[in-house]
């Protein structure tokens, strides 16, 4: 193994698009330090640099939104993450749509949009932690297959560090909580770990 | 736009082993919750349900790793996901080596290895949000280009919900902060925004 400086760039991560009503107008920042942080309440929870102006609008309104653009968005994508709203007005970009949290604007052009009630926001260092509560989500009807998202149909942007870079989602691997129950097996019979395969 | 319950899926996240020594010996758990949380330093963010026995190391370590499997890891990685520290010793299945962090055991089969610092945990719901430093990172060496991590040559594993499902990282698609460059010319050139594209 190779020892490198730390740095945050230890796992791919999603692009979304954050939106947030300024002065009754809505923008958008493109955003890569996402996840989902509990299962149940659904939450998120988003390192965000404060300055953004994005920022002003998720505490003043304690509400956003987390837009996940496809792979054909990614132009635009990208210029919500050089364009600055402190600078430029980027309500026109995109057709935006509302759900029931005020202050939180949705775009039609992406696959799915959820709208978040903030919890709480926690200084951690350049950027905050905004922790939000999934209040409702929305998604194209054509990637939704009984009632659930169905990911194949979805094209989403993945994020990597240090050089900063685009990655489409791959192919399936495989069913979770299902396919190491085979591992399980093999391991029982030949006594072998994961360090003789 | 179709309406759907909220839930925690809305973003591909990333398939982690997140490791710590418990009775001085090596545990580790599977896990998606999973973000980049701050850039400098640099932080992660882990949404962990505290009843995994993993959580029992955190907590009394104030160190975890988190440990990026690569897609042939992918059976004993739902493994570790299905089968609990409290009842199976899973300090076997790997080879484990250590760095500067006591209790924060690392995987020689993983591509990239972080050790994290501790720094706070809040419960959220069902899960508890453990947000850490990174100290140090570990590549294998094939993983490295001119002391950088090459995405290119890691094969990691993504995880999406609500059917719980592998995938592998597909395709480059750009570089960020610079595809949108051209985005932002044509918005200039002919006026119009993504709405008309």
């Amino acid at each position: 193994m190779k020892r490198l400086e730390p740095g945050p760039f230890i796992v791919p991560m999603p692009i979304v698009l954050v939106g947030a009503d300024i002065d009754g107008r809505p923008n958008f920042m493109t955003a890569a330090f996402v996840a989902i942080s509990n299962y149940e309440p659904p939450m998120v929870a988003c390192g965000l640099n404060p300055a953004h102006r994005t920022c002003d609008g998720i505490v003043a309104n304690k509400a956003f939104s987390i837009c996940v653009p496809s792979v054909d968005l990614v132009e635009v994508v990208d210029y919500c993450g050089i364009a600055s709203g402190h600078k430029e007005d980027k309500s026109g970009l995109f057709r935006v749509f509302r759900g029931d949290l005020p202050g939180a604007p949705m775009i039609e052009e992406c696959a799915l949009c959820a709208e978040c009630r903030l919890v709480g926001a926690t200084p951690l260092g350049v950027d905050t932690l905004f922790v939000a509560e999934i209040a409702c989500v929305h998604a194209k009807d054509e990637c939704v297959v009984n009632d659930r998202v169905d990911w194949s149909k979805i094209s989403p942007l993945l994020f990597t560090f240090p050089d900063p870079s685009y990655w489409r989602l791959g192919g399936y691997v495989g069913k979770a909580w299902h396919i190491g129950k085979t591992y399980h097996a093999k391991k029982g019979t030949d006594g072998a770990g994961a360090t003789t395969r």
